[in-house]
């Protein structure tokens, strides 16, 4: 067990001079690569964390939401979402990692691995894989590496994210330069399939749609009609679930628009749930291969999604095929296109995003 | 178990001819008098329910409550209430009944049978027991017997509910006209009473009013008194929770006005927890005769509600009487009156309700 | 059992003279001395109530987060938060003590006894220790010890509140007056330490923060620098979830400025959980000393909070250290002060509330 001599938190100093007891985060030149943060505030999920996940989004994807649909797959029961396990292991890096980020600039090698089920407690630990200052002194990028364990000490998810952080002092020295070598996309090898994941038994009709990973087509767009138009107070409760204190986030104070910045994620699980419409039965997300919060969220936007098949591939599960899915949340409904002549993302997109998901054959 | 073949779901095709595979809902023409549809999307419910139901609603009944309270009636636990297993079903035939309505015209023969405890798993299924085209030829009336059922298939509750659709096609050619015979009230022998439900030793101290089956007169009406300002994030959280992803409860685009429409059933919810007051030990709903939300209602509104003893009855089980309520929800406080003199609803009346409720003797 | 003969609600007529069923509450005449009130709806908790918790306030106190947390401090599992417990108490006093009430004046000599696990039934007594009509003869003082108890009728909490309640006949004689001696500060031999708990082998790193009992020094300030935002949604689903239906919470049309006053309780939690930035080790409450709520809140605040050492103590439990601390939430940041030379807490000032936790020592 650690105890508090053997915390690596940066000593912290009031403007005074003597030191405070709060969290001033850590700042880029706090990171040394190859250094292991063993997050705090393990969680322990049930059956509450479930129901706030179906309240919180549209999110009808049977093997989620019913213990017999997942017995009739091969699963003990009902796990929580995976987007929610993500959120829970990403929630608890936000102290150590982001407190002083100015922006999320990806995602990579993103694996779920164990599914999380009521009762699990889940914890996070994130290793420091690359450091590069910026040319302009006043900010650097970090690359971390995070898995999130349960009680077990199983890998439950993994992924990797690299942010902007701001420096202490501009003129501190540049650490050595390491970019890490991250995969663009996940091999179908690379996934990892439930244990006793079994679709050849699955019901079609109790899932909701009857499309067949073989009725889906590499290029095939999908528009998910639905539009949610998002408040603040489930925008709060949804990013405080996952004990995400991000103060962008909540208090409206913080930004000089007194607009509260939408946690990213929110976006992924509504248009992800969104997504249900034309993509019913890509059960469970097993990969992340990039992510891109295009454009920021507030309160007031009406979210829509649509998503498009980058790739598939079958695995050695029974019954059980693997799509490449592109989601992408937008503002305002209308053309699924993504980027301007410029490259960069049409103001009205919100995310994009490049999983894999599970899909009966 | 159901594949992909044998589904009835219509054919649906995007603008340019080829195949979506987003559900564009089932049109007036879709029907056919004793088609049986299986609803998608089973729900396992948990204490997660039970305690989000609490904080949506004033929700103080205390054999929902309570597991002592409802062990001390003869219940092995506390069930979730009976509303949220109401909504749970319903919310699952919207997708199939409910996306081409035009207006839901009423409910019937309602019958509550089986609880539903924190583990069970939902499922709802619908028989087409009657369809009347329109004179105007662009719309039909479809009634539905709505079927909840739990994991051992037992009936937890059923319901007819008869909505207008539009027809796919004006010039689509009618189908026989069948209008079911329903009963506009159900008789007390008509009812189910939980198994073991025992009220001899009720506590009416714990229960939160002394009022017997037996202080309360047909033709009584109580004031419920205590208003609630509803909330978008509230109704739109309440809604989602049951699955009920219907779009005008959650895009502020979808109305010309810019208003999302408040699911009815939030409504009912509401005003069956404000009617606590005064009708504390009305605790199990077992009927629901007739509903009809009488004007739209909209967040900002302040929501009251009052009853009305339409008849009353003894049943079977030891100490339980039955009470037929009329539970009305308004937008303002004031006289208990329902209709002006053109037999229309008032303004001010969001709901009009008509159900059987067991009391202590 | 108690049966309807021996309820000692007063007799309500309405206006017109006739009994009405709905709850009038009681007025400053129908308190006695020595009365004990046994309060209704008993309430049984879940995972369910930890998951909304945690979507509710920013709560990362890990011995409530985390049932492997808890376990290694040597308790059973992870309890519901010690003020969950407070709110579910409290709640089920408001019909039968705050209905007419005016002002809440304050609390005293709280004592938290038993944790509340998921599962437990919690219900509430209150006994009348004290009264003393004003001066004006249109109100009088209340005050109530009420204890928490579960279902194996354990003391969970117990406190003292007193409250301003209106009389219903200005000219009814005032009874004799009571005022009780209440402990303005429990002495650490008053509190109770929940059987079992151990933290000699408390793990500094997953709770958070390295700070031990012996790093705070009496006098000392802590600027916990977070705000939150605070929504109608959420304040009325906190207050909702706790049973607590006090009009002025919910109804808009109550108050002449339309405003819902937000239920202190939530103030309470709120700044608890952003104490956590500086106090994450400071994790069970055990005492309540006093409170006032020094100003309203509404929704739009954005709320911070400071808290103040106040007073530190050793305990018999092995590792197990006390701290009593002043907690402070503000409408606005700035400096640590209280009250102006007038003696008044200053506007910005919402709650002042004096507590004792268990830390590591």
């Amino acid at each position: 067990m650690a105890n508090s001599d053997t915390l690596d938190r940066p000593a912290t100093k009031s403007k005074g001079g003597a030191m405070t007891k709060t969290n001033e985060g850590r700042f880029f030149e706090d990171y040394t690569v190859g250094q292991v943060i063993r997050h705090a505030v393990p969680r322990t999920v049930s059956g509450g964390e479930r129901a706030l996940y179906h309240a919180l989004y549209p999110a009808r994807h049977a093997l989620y939401s019913s213990d017999l649909f997942a017995q009739s797959c091969g699963l003990p029961s009902a796990p929580i979402d995976d987007l929610a396990a993500f959120h829970v292991v990403f929630g608890k890096t936000v102290p150590d990692v982001s407190l002083n980020a100015v922006a999320n600039l990806g995602y990579a090698e993103g694996r779920w691995v164990t599914p999380v089920w009521p009762g699990d407690t889940l914890r996070s630990e994130s290793e420091v894989i690359g450091l590069k200052q910026n040319s302009n002194g006043k900010t650097g990028v970090v690359w971390v590496r995070t898995r999130g364990l349960n009680q077990h000490d199983e890998l439950v998810m993994e992924y990797v994210r690299w942010v902007m952080v701001r420096k202490r002092d501009a003129d501190a020295a540049a650490p050595e330069t390491v970019v890490p070598e991250l995969k663009p996309v996940l091999a179908v090898g690379d996934l990892s399939i439930p244990a006793g994941l079994d679709f050849t038994g699955y019901d079609f009709e109790l899932a909701g749609e009857p499309h067949r990973w073989g009725d889906y087509e590499i290029g095939e767009k999908i528009d998910h009609v639905d539009g949610v138009t998002v408040e603040e107070a489930e925008h709060m409760m949804a990013t405080r679930l996952w004990q995400n204190t991000a103060k962008v986030h909540f208090d409206a104070t913080f930004r000089p628009d007194g607009q509260r910045l939408i946690y990213g994620g929110h976006v992924i699980s509504m248009a992800r749930a969104l997504s249900f419409n034309g993509l019913a039965n890509a059960q469970m997300i097993v990969g992340l291969n990039a992510g891109a919060h295009a454009n920021p969220c507030f309160s007031g936007t009406t979210v829509r999604a649509w998503s498009e098949v980058l790739d598939k591939a079958k695995t050695e599960a029974p019954g059980v095929g693997a799509v490449r899915l592109r989601l992408v949340a937008t503002s305002a409904g209308g053309s699924m296109e993504l980027k301007g002549d410029d490259g960069k993302y049409l103001p009205h997109v919100l995310l994009d995003l490049d999983y894999w998901a599970l899909m009966p054959v």
